[in-house]
């Protein structure tokens, strides 16, 4: 065995105990959430931080909680996992070599979102098919407007539907519509059941609706763009819940404002909040969600459990829940 | 066969010729639908009245498609068949026997707003669960409201749900919760699934949803008492898209004012159109869907092919479709 030269680690800490962590928490937490992690990292050292400013006591983290800046996992030479407080990992593609080559595990909160996010995206539809929007701001009006809103409202039992994206968000949308008695037709990025653009094209002419759960990524930015967006129908309600840069915004406007769009559920933007000079804001049939498609009572909650129920498998050298497609390839 | 008297008719106008009829249209249709009516009624007596006031040349009708104010009735002798233009036929339960002596047969549109009001319940419901009411009048103020949204947002996913009424509305409400992976009940007012108030109470307490859909009749007027509202939960939501004579209104507005109920989805309601100065307009996390439930672009359309198609039996003698339950006792 002699010859081999012993390599020797410089840490710019000391190394972790092991089992044990060192943990940084970025996530904005309730008490019983906050009280649950700090239980399961009884014994660890713990830097909390709320603000979005770096402190020199996250530098020696093995494990984070939350969405830390790039930058910060430079500055972070012992981290091995990030347990993301989303679903969404696109900020972390371009530095996606660098985790790889430095061994970090990214996990997210795959499925956490699903059931919410395809409900949003649903009652914005079932909104503006109902006239629910119309009769909300009737409302403080004291406006009877049952006249004009029912005989521009619409169903949407037999209404034909194109949902793009197969995870957990397209899939809990395409059930809640079929509870509806609406045709649903399915496109994935990739896979098994691939269709081309020219199938999607083909689709998206003949819906009533379409439904955008697509991620940020180099196969779909920009995937709604002027000439797309027109092969839609004058009546067909566009829905976007996965990511904004998905959709020329200035194309979607102008459709919307033309009438060359029936309307649209926009949960997510290219810039969030939602500027309050952003021509958005008033477009005509639009329901804007502001990004609360994920949103529910209890999240903050399960966020905490999603990390506690990782981080045990952390400790025990088991495989993570919900590895991201960052990082992965280096180390198979 | 002599011995038998002859008996005189005296007819108040002309029998009609057989299958012919002499039909009175009261229903507000668009153009297509009365080009259809007209068309199927060519070569017989035909009165058109937009307005609400009697005229004469309505007297000899045999026929009459919409519906018809109760002294009306009384002035056309000759009448045979009412083809309403309405589920609802409450407003001819007091006649009932004299319906029935006079052999008037009533039809109504069953099942023909069974999706629309179905989906204007859940649009409602969905509406409140995820924030999509505060998220339109943001949109207004281009207020930035998405955090206090998320936190207060619901799921309906795995929520519980009484549905009152197993006709084609409360079927159709049923079908739409189950493919949000809501656990529904439901009760009826008769039948073999009969369940006693006390088994309907118990279920009541235990909802996060309640959608009535019920008729107005001796068994549901004021059912949703004070007492009964007072049994469920400060979270859950109450949806009436039945008829506003089912629940006290007082005491529904209590309870949403003090808080010891969820939030409302309110179709119909004791007056319509709502008074201006009504309580109800003001009424937290509630939403007045003003009678839009049954409401659809082609509802025109539809009312006048379901007359059509019902005129078709009249003239051929064969039974009605959707015969109501008034005038048909006596003649059983």
């Amino acid at each position: 065995v002699g010859g081999r030269a012993a390599v020797i680690h410089s840490p710019a800490v000391e190394p972790p105990v092991p089992g044990r962590v060192r943990a940084a928490v970025l996530v904005h937490l309730d008490d019983v959430g906050r009280d649950r992690v700090a239980a399961s990292l009884d014994g660890d050292e713990v830097a909390w931080l709320s603000g979005t400013t770096w402190s020199d006591e996250l530098a020696p983290a093995t494990v984070v909680f939350g969405n830390p800046p790039v930058e910060w996992i430079r500055r972070m030479p012992e981290l091995a996992w990030i347990q993301l407080e989303s679903v969404g990992y696109d900020a972390y593609e371009e530095i996606s070599e660098e985790l790889g080559a430095r061994g970090i595990k990214v996990t997210n909160l795959h499925g956490q979102f699903a059931h919410p996010t395809a409900e949003t995206a649903v009652a914005g539809i079932l909104a503006l098919y109902r006239g629910v929007d119309q009769l909300v701001l009737a409302g403080r009006s004291r406006d009877w407007i049952s006249g004009e809103v029912r005989s521009g409202a619409r169903t949407l039992h037999g209404a034909t539907a194109v949902v793009l994206g197969k995870g957990t968000i397209g899939t809990q949308v395409r059930r809640q519509l079929e509870g509806f008695g609406c045709v649903v037709r399915t496109f994935a990025r990739s896979g098994a059941d691939l269709h081309d653009l020219t199938e999607l094209d083909t689709a998206l002419a003949a819906a009533d609706l379409v439904i955008s759960c697509l991620p940020s990524g180099p196969g779909t930015i920009g995937l709604f763009d002027s000439e797309r967006i027109g092969r839609m129908q004058a009546h067909t309600i566009f829905a976007n819940v996965g990511r904004g840069s998905v959709v020329d915004e200035p194309a979607l406007a102008a459709a919307l404002s033309e009438s060359r769009l029936g309307g649209a559920v926009l949960d997510v933007t290219m810039d969030e909040p939602l500027p309050v000079d952003s021509p958005l804001w008033d477009l005509p049939r639009t329901i804007l969600t502001q990004h609360t498609g994920g949103g529910y009572r209890d999240e903050l909650r399960d966020k905490a459990e999603r990390f506690i129920a990782n981080l045990e498998r952390f400790r025990q050298r088991e495989p993570l829940h919900h590895r991201v497609a960052v990082a992965i390839d280096r180390e198979r």
